[in-house]
């Protein structure tokens, strides 16, 4: 990473997820120059959580040698529904957050500028700014992770319609009558593609007496599965493992192709920790079958594309939220 | 209808597809004057429909007593991929048209500016600036005929994407294991709830010993049966139909949930000839499926809505189209 001159700007992103908290500092060129990861601990409730926020920030500040006095704005992304506005977490299921005022509470402990984000949508502007250089007009990203979510450019923009939430790719249904979803409908791509589904699908399948390494990796129940134990699986040969994670890329090309035909995007990318610690064994599969179910002329000239910034997507974004708002 | 002035400049907007062709006489404010309706005969070929529009268009205007030296552009819907620029459908399946360059040889006929666009694109533009008055940013058009198009409007614009055929609709897949749709793949909206797929259902049932009315109607073979045929049945008191009518509602309403999430747009129009015979049967349930597919605020303030343009939508799209180009 690039060394600190002690007085530069600094400005932080903070991917604020179910599971943790990620903070990373940038200097105003968007150069990462350190991170911080930190457990969220839901359970302590609203302040708790947000009191670890804080000292997150801290943490990667001092990580790479920085002052907080030189921070000159915090980009937040909440995984939920948000008012940026007012800086309020409307609703977070991963969190239990219903009305937080996130912005106002983070304010205690820290007094620089913060804008609150919704995590996809910052992702989105994240990857559109940094990883596209904010060229092509349209571009939609796909984000799998513990749940799917997407974001939208249109004409350059972050596009919100007029609902202000859209771009909500997770929701999709593709298949009607498949396994219960989340939100309560059936064959969402959530329910099919997530991390959650794939899990589950190998889940209730060592329990139907299926044998794979996974097992002797992680003991009979699993424990502390992460996406890349089925990325070792796979290069130990598990042929079942192979399968279930192919089962995953299918579907997320079907949703690929049905985006295309209904938006006409130049870049389509994926990204979130599933394709971080599986992209190299969906990638072909995802365009093979978008390929299969995009109309013609659908998909001439446009990009497939693994995000790299995988998962930094939400900071960058964080900062370059940051960047034009400070 | 208005009385013409004789001096008066007229518009014309021409619906052709794969059975007929509609031509509709228009004033400069888009007060339509007269339609003719023909029968396409595609087994004639290009230059036979070719003829036959330039026939259709004259007799509109001899309809309504106008004179077509008066007629200042004429905007033209065709069913397929189309390149605008130089007035060449492309492809049109139910044509069975491969680059046609329908301008060039219409202005053989018809010494007159011509303007090509695609069917549902050009449906959209009818509705939206006569309909919807071009007042909301963002609206979709979902037009249920022999097969199932879209039309998407983003700030106050018809989208047409990187790839310039961004909003078909009728080929999202819904049931990824549902029927065969012509395009190939499987449980596409247009598989589902099209026209085509609603008789292929009925007929379906009718061969395998379902009792229903249809039959009474129009004998066995349930020869020239239509969606206005359908309504008839319902009303009747017939429920097999209104069961097969009702599915056709639901998989909309999935679609139209699916929509919201991923384009928060302020209005949704439903159009084309199904939900013309059949809206008032149809859009209730079409409304009650949505909300229960739309994530929380994604259909906040939305409306959904039948066009009242109806068959009409595309000749009046052609008319916006011929004096925007005039």
């Amino acid at each position: 990473m690039p060394e600190l001159n002690p007085d530069a700007e600094l400005l932080v992103g903070v991917d604020l997820g179910g599971t943790k908290i990620l903070a990373g500092v940038f200097d105003s060129k968007l150069n990462l120059l350190g991170t911080y990861k930190m457990s969220t601990k839901p359970g302590r409730g609203p302040d708790g959580v947000i009191e670890r926020i804080a000292r997150c920030v801290e943490d990667a500040v001092d990580e790479c040698d920085g002052k907080l006095s030189n921070v000159k704005a915090i980009g937040i992304g909440a995984p939920g529904a948000v008012d940026t506005a007012k800086g309020v977490v409307l609703f977070a299921p991963n969190l239990d957050w219903h009305d937080v005022p996130l912005v106002d509470r983070l304010h205690k402990h820290l007094d620089v500028p913060i804008h609150l984000e919704n995590d996809c949508t910052i992702s989105m502007l994240g990857v559109y700014e940094v990883e596209l250089k904010g060229k092509p007009k349209t571009a939609l990203g796909i984000f799998v992770g513990t749940g799917v979510g997407g974001g939208l450019v249109i004409n350059g923009e972050i596009f919100r319609g007029f609902t202000g939430c859209a771009g909500e790719v997770g929701h999709m249904v593709i298949d009607v009558n498949g396994p219960k979803c989340g939100c309560g409908n059936r064959g969402c791509l959530e329910a099919l593609a997530s991390r959650t589904a794939l899990f589950q699908r190998v889940r209730n399948a060592v329990k139907e007496g299926q044998s794979t390494v996974l097992v002797e990796m992680l003991g009979k129940d699993l424990a502390d599965m992460r996406s890349g134990d089925l990325r070792k699986a796979i290069k130990k040969g598990d042929k079942f493992v192979e399968r279930i994670v192919d089962e995953s890329a299918r579907y997320l090309g079907v949703a690929v192709g049905n985006l295309a035909n209904l938006l006409g995007p130049e870049v389509i990318i994926l990204g979130g920790g599933v394709i971080e610690a599986l992209g190299a064994e969906m990638m072909h599969t995802i365009e093979d079958v978008a390929h299969d179910y995009a109309m013609a002329g659908a998909l001439e000239g446009v990009s497939i594309v693994a995000s790299n910034l995988a998962d930094n997507a939400g900071i960058t974004g964080g900062a370059v939220l940051a960047r034009r708002k400070r």
